[in-house]
């Protein structure tokens, strides 16, 4: 029998984290104020603790992961490397296709390898409480269990019409012990202000936001987190790499192009930074991936977008970031791939992409299914509708190389289950799924409307 | 850091099932049918293929798995032995408590096991399409995924109340390619009968296997598949158990007590049988360990139940099987944990206690839930309702270890994951389950009218 999956023992999860900032051309772009001045590290010591924010600003290559972070990776890490050899039958290609497998988590996907650190990090800070905001509830879900891990309760604002419609989230989090409040709330200005005007606001991820951070910074004790964007997420997520590294080591295999979806970007980050890394080292074969993110049609940020200053939130509350956006204010369509509906990107995955470090597709919503249940008939799993994002892309490539002939070496992040994301399958199914035409004036609305800086 | 779970590679999955036919103190009772005369293998290939059938007769101790049934387990199997420190920790037991986690599997339990094997031997029997029925829906999606890996397309008749009830297990059934029906249903004389009386009959059961059964006798190249309770699912599971052993190997320790839920039986069988097999073979640590089934206080078939002749399903179709029942009429209490509310037990099972070679223990449905959620806030996995009785057990047991200073190695069997079942969550967390009485009265009247035979 060839080999199908290769597990490591727990004594392999990686002791340090990767941190990309070692290793980049330049050094990144600083976050703004509105008056166009650096924000220094006491504004963000309001809403984050000290631990947190000296990683958000190390330039040191390697940061080691506590014991206490390892030993609940250890649940459920070393994720698995798997060769999808099944899906390389069915589609016909001499392509090899592997996949790491982040749906055995607690939360079915890779937001636990930032909230556990996160709520580790808080934890020795003293922070006396996690405050969050969830959408599609992945990441509240996550911190929910994080907080639990070291004993720290979580208060998740979830935006009120996923607070509606997924009560099986809102559920796995109260499950995991968190509190969840659907947002816009009574709780906060922000929210009482806007259920005065209207009562029936069914909030968006931008108002829960401003919700999660109002709540910190008048609450000594409590502390704000958040799962993707910042340097800290990403660097956390790169235990993922770090791991599939060894692993294609044993299957005596490397890759030749990584895809993964790319939201915020740190799921994307985390399978392809530690590769990077060798990159930058001067490893050969590092230097000749190919490394492409995989982001909506509807929500083309990288490859529709501008790299400019923005805000990282809707409403214009955070430091402006130099990014990839569609503008603050640009609502993406409804796609089912909560997780990738949004309007910028990690300044740190902006500026490999406007480096020309790595590519990005976009792929439209019904193919993206399609590739979901070919997979998930193929390996058994079925995929997050924003994982299917880059098994769709990867798909993309098989199908060229079974026409060229090529042997490629194809790698995805399978960064989650679609366990609770069967209504967008359902919708699937029913043809009831719509392919959003590219919002083209939208964006250049939104885009018009970007924050002067100075 | 100590050990938190093994894992092993896929090169260790186990190459024979262990069949404990060979290893019982007295031949099993065979199957009558209603003249009281033993059911020949004739009357079962009308809804068996041949080698299933070789499988449930057979008297040889070890069974070879064949290598592209190996090759499927190889997506999800062998899956990993934890130790389940936190828990430990929180209970403040002396003890120390182990689960093998096969919520792993594609459909999130151990039924892929027997699936996956049932599936392979119906295709090389020449078998072109599978039926069978479902209940809350595991075993439809672990034969839907089984018939997928082979291209035998499946059928599936899922009790209408779960089918209206759990659209989330249905789209999982067609996700994974299995076609579904609503039963009662229109394609069988059975449904049509039960229709014509009252169209808003909303199935069980019982119903559902006589649909199958029906659709199978009348078609030429179908055969029906059932997910528990018979000799050949039972030795599928043992690779569990056999698993375990090297696990339990690797950390150097070795189970006082193994707990595990028991409807049908098939996941006790398969974490047990292995090691009954060791007792039998004169292992002396073997023959010391407890090997608790546990079942709903609600459905108490061995506890409370009698040793009979009995039928299989409601319906009184299939032959006479003599285990432990509680009448073939008996109508459970509608617990969420659907999957142990069987009136009987497999044979097997039912002779192994009838010797006293393993226990029994009923729990009550709301302290099963506290169990799962605090196995949860622990170990980061939700349990299914059937899974959380042998976590209950357990940490019963662990409490009592807690009293007298035991330092015991427990064992459970987390027989799959709780992501399609968080309704049943949600009950616990309004307030709103309920502890059912012991239906004596009902049991009572139902084991009145237990068949006679001959």
């Amino acid at each position: 029998m060839s080999q199908t999956r290769i597990v490591l023992d727990e004594s392999e999860i990686p002791t340090h984290w990767y941190n990309i900032v070692a290793d980049l051309n330049h050094p990144p772009a600083p976050p703004l104020g509105p008056d166009g001045k650096p924000v220094g590290p006491e504004q963000m010591l309001a809403i984050f603790p000290g631990p947190v924010l000296e990683q958000e600003m190390s330039t040191e290559r390697w940061i080691p992961i506590p014991d206490e972070v390892r030993k609940v990776y250890a649940l459920w890490r070393p994720s698995p490397l798997c060769r999808a050899e099944r899906l390389e039958w069915m589609l016909g290609t001499p392509a090899k296709i592997f996949y790491k497998n982040e749906s055995v988590s607690p939360a079915g996907s890779h937001k636990p390898n930032s909230a556990v650190a996160q709520a580790w990090l808080n934890k020795i800070a003293g922070t006396q409480r996690l405050v969050t905001e969830t959408g599609a509830g992945q990441w509240g879900c996550s911190l929910a269990f994080a907080g639990q891990m070291f004993g720290l309760p979580v208060r998740i604002y979830m935006v009120k019409v996923s607070f509606d419609q997924k009560p099986y989230r809102r559920l796995m989090m109260q499950t995991f012990g968190g509190e969840v409040i659907a947002s816009p709330s009574l709780l906060t200005k922000t929210g009482r202000d806007l259920l005065a005007e209207d009562p029936n606001n069914s909030g968006s991820l931008g108002i829960a936001i401003s919700e999660a951070v109002e709540e910190v910074v008048g609450s000594p004790g409590s502390k704000y987190a958040l799962g993707s964007v910042l340097n800290h997420v990403l660097l956390h997520q790169t235990v993922i790499g770090l791991e599939a590294k060894k692993q294609f080591g044993k299957f005596d295999e490397y890759p030749d192009m990584i895809f993964a979806p790319c939201g915020g970007g740190c799921n994307f980050a985390g399978v392809t930074f530690p590769f990077l890394g060798d990159a930058a080292a001067g490893d050969k074969r590092a230097q000749k991936i190919r490394m492409v993110a995989v982001e909506p049609a509807s929500c083309p940020t990288l490859t529709k977008g501008v790299y400019a200053y923005d805000y990282g939130d809707s409403s214009g509350f955070t430091p402006l970031m130099k990014m990839y956006t569609l503008g603050h204010d640009f609502m993406p369509p409804g796609i089912h791939a909560g997780g990738l509906r949004y309007h910028g990107d990690s300044p740190l995955i902006s500026q490999l992409y406007h480096e020309k470090l790595i590519e990005a597709v976009a792929v439209p919503q019904k193919a993206t299914f399609e590739a979901g249940v070919m997979f998930a008939r193929a390996e058994g799993i079925i995929p997050a509708p924003e994982s299917a994002h880059g098994i769709r892309a990867c798909i993309d490539e098989a199908l060229r190389c079974k026409e060229t002939g090529e042997a490629k070496t194809l790698f995805f992040n399978l960064s989650g289950h679609g366990h609770f994301d069967m209504a967008a399958y359902e919708s699937y199914f029913a043809g009831k799924l719509e392919d959003f035409d590219y919002p083209e004036e939208a964006i250049h609305a939104s885009l018009a409307r970007l924050p002067k800086i100075g």
